[in-house]
């Protein structure tokens, strides 16, 4: 099908010929992929109604072209040509990182068999559609039957992926996502992450003062939000030039290479900080993408590490950055220049006040700083027990809501408010969420890595000056790809393997004292 | 590739089991050729300028899938044995029109050696860089090397498809954009038409009076004159559940299917009747591409017949509808209630006049209807010579020049606004102008046709009701396809076969009374 695969039937002469073929293949498949995220980002921005059910079909003609160059048997021995050069192979270079990486894409593409993916896809289409309307209604028992059958086709999808030693069937899937990740090694993490949460979350309620919310009611024009924060990512280091800002009703970023990152947000006429969270969340993954190498576009090398590691990027410029006082200390003037005196009473207390108030309470994408990874715990844990086979999927409303009342200390009032809230499982995504709190804590980790590097880097903020921090993450972490695993990642840029303490010194840190606490 | 070629590696059982897996593979080169179409649209409108080189390799991927797709052996195959069924292939069926034009398309595919069609490309490719930068310098000499070697490869291109019998090499190039177009068919038109054209421009000239061009200077904001033209196609009948309007430095229509048609225009301050011209014109197109069967998407029968018809429809609204009296009748009021007093004093006659005015000038573009036609017979009757051979490029721009003064008596200042204007040649596409004319020409046989069909038409435009006329031509035109070829369609529609007879006598009743002449 692709230049790469017509001009060479036979092995390569030489280690070289074969890795060039290797890359010019896998780049032509990266090509396709960069199409089908356009065309993604355009049906939830641009596309009139009338183009749901063609839009359909091109994006599934798309994945068998995909998959067939994907699964292309030439790739294997492209492969295993270069994987027996020692010397080639050997030193840690970029070569050797490029095929170790097209050795696991190949390899967890070829070890799920047609139909699988088939019957994958068709279930979690139809689930979704069914999961929207239970939701709406509140009928976990409409989605049910759907559950079911994603659980039965996950653990046969984990089953072709193969198992690690000692491992457990969500252990292949989360790998998907997250290379290298287990549910042993996310437990290990989590379980004394929660503790901590529960005595800190019990202990800000019980605190002194509580920040004052008022901002987050003040009604401000959309078209100004959009304006104001268009002009924060700017700032901040989002490159125009090469990415775009649109509205869609979940925010996300897309688009199909570093050159080209399209991103989205949304307003509500209240509050501010809704939009600019979610727009500087979605920068950070934007400018990841755009920190990705130019040279490696379509390959491992200029592709993203993990969801996890994509995740810390926005999560450090909504979080460390967005809700930092010397970030508030330099967006008080402009929140006035830009919204006059419907911003200008507000102290930089009351804005760097509002900016971190922590409620519990159903709603996972509501979540504060505080109480969001209880909601991806949750999800987790019974994730977990339902792909392990320990939890029948008719149990699962009442393992839910038991668990949010123990962690949250919330009465789930609804399945709408409650297991049916996220669209993740009906797509058939299971071992997706944990990503979402690894990628908290690797912010955590990173940006206290970045405060030892970059001297005076919050002062900077108070200033304006963004690009110190962005300079280090474009070095210390996009340029690299997935050039190390996300573990090893985390060492080299930090020095240490990932845990919660800089997380929790973090979050301690700044909100005992903003709750007298 | 694809799952008809994979599913079916011997002789069909049955013709229908022939017909349908050409059907299903048609289908599908049809779908990727959507996906083109979405991203041709958002590289013209969306694309931030950092995905202009990746961009080009996602179009190149494509075009090569999509050749291997359009060439592939299996479809001849199919075609042969639905072909050789005399019962399957008699008496005028839909399937017989749809085997009929597959053939068609894959003759033209497979007639041109791939080699040809690479070099095509990249020289054209080129040679548009390479145009602009003359154009911009109004230097000839510089782009004439690009022009000599396009020239022979387009003779090239015209053998390879084979030149008709008592034809000539012009007819081969073409047939692509007009099916069974051809010079001498060509000429047997025009050559009355620019003599009449002529003498009704000299007594325009000579006329006693002559329309206010006042109402064409009046500045407007641009975002109005948007949700004006906004408003005007919505009431002709584009239908935006199932398109966009968006703004691009060129207007043109794009986007995928019937589903969704994404049309662009553009906005001066002045003046508004370029940018409702140009509305309305793509508009003309998109209403088209609406009308087209929904069941047939990505076959011949769910597609457009020729560049001329199409471009009948885009005329028909923006000249027949759009500069007509009863149009502006019902216009007048919903300018004022746009505009407000900026347009609220000019009378009907005002308005009617400024939208035709005939001016006869140098740049194709901004031609009036009247005037217009004479651009393109230049274009035609030099890329005739040139591709025949018999007129060397470097004496293009003389001969240009001398068939301005001649056939519309102004004075070529230089070759930028001479001969260097258009695009097109320097695209490769030779045998494409007269398709403009010809649908200029269509466009007032089939709105005749729909006068003597709908009664007091007129006077419902003059009320706002433009959906009769729509109507007729989804009816008459649209929800063919391409079940007949143009020449047999005109007739079936108009009951004659095309003449500029109509045409002349619409431009005659409506402009002479206009200039006193």
């Amino acid at each position: 099908m692709t230049t790469a695969t017509l001009q060479s039937t036979a092995a390569c002469a030489s280690t070289l010929e074969a890795y060039e073929q290797l890359l010019t293949h896998t780049r032509e498949a990266g090509t396709l992929g960069a199409v089908s995220a356009v065309l993604g980002w355009d049906q939830e921005t641009m596309m009139p109604p009338g183009g749901v059910d063609y839009r359909a079909k091109q994006f599934a003609l798309l994945a068998r072209i995909d998959h067939q160059m994907s699964t292309n048997p030439r790739i294997g021995e492209w492969l295993a040509q270069c994987e027996s050069d020692h010397a080639f192979m050997g030193g840690g270079s970029a070569e050797s990182a490029q095929v170790r990486e097209i050795r696991r894409d190949y390899d967890r593409a070829t070890r799920l068999p047609e139909k699988l993916v088939s019957e994958l896809a068709e279930i979690s289409s139809k689930a979704q559609h069914e999961w929207a309307a239970a939701r709406k209604a509140s009928d976990f028992a409409r989605f049910r039957p759907w559950l079911e059958q994603l659980v039965k086709l996950n653990r046969a999808k984990a089953s072709c992926l193969g198992i690690p030693a000692g491992g457990e069937p969500w252990d292949a899937l989360a790998d998907t996502y997250e290379p290298g990740c287990t549910a042993a090694s996310v437990t290990k993490v989590f379980t004394p992450l929660r503790e901590q949460l529960q005595r800190l979350l019990r202990d800000l309620a019980a605190g002194s003062k509580q920040p004052s919310n008022r901002f987050n009611e003040t009604a401000l024009p959309v078209e100004a939000q959009m304006k104001f924060a268009r002009m924060v990512v700017q700032s901040i280091g989002f490159d125009f030039q090469r990415g775009r800002l649109d509205t869609s009703t979940h925010p996300f970023c897309g688009g199909s290479h570093c050159g080209d990152v399209r991103m989205t947000t949304r307003f509500t006429e209240t509050c501010l900080n809704d939009a600019l969270g979610s727009t500087m969340h979605e920068a950070g993954h934007g400018m990841y993408e755009q920190g990705l190498p130019s040279t490696a576009i379509g390959t491992p090398l200029g592709s993203a590490v993990s969801l996890g590691i994509h995740e810390s990027q926005s999560r450090l410029w909504e979080n460390q950055v967005g809700r930092s006082r010397s970030f508030w200390t330099w967006c008080a003037p402009q929140l006035t220049s830009c919204f006059g005196s419907a911003t200008s009473a507000f102290t930089l207390d009351e804005l760097y006040g509002a900016a971190n108030i922590v409620e519990p309470g159903f709603i996972r994408v509501d979540a504060d700083e505080a109480t969001y990874n209880m909601h991806v715990m949750v999800r987790f844990e019974l994730e977990r027990l339902l792909i392990d086979g320990s939890l029948d999927p008719k149990d699962l409303p009442a393992e839910w809501n038991r668990r949010y009342q123990e962690y949250l200390n919330v009465t789930v009032p609804d399945d709408r408010r409650g297991c049916l809230q996220d669209v993740h499982w009906s797509m058939g995504a299971f071992g997706y969420f944990p990503t979402y709190t690894l990628g908290t804590l690797y912010s955590a980790q990173f940006y206290d890595a970045a405060k030892r590097a970059i001297p005076d880097l919050e002062a900077g903020f108070a200033a304006g000056e963004f690009k110190p921090l962005l300079d280090w993450l474009n070095r210390e972490i996009h340029a690299h790809g997935r050039r190390y695993l996300p573990g090893e990642l985390c060492e080299r840029v930090t020095g240490s393997p990932l845990s919660s303490e800089c997380y929790l010194s973090y979050l301690e840190g700044k909100l005992r004292p903003l709750y007298g606490a």
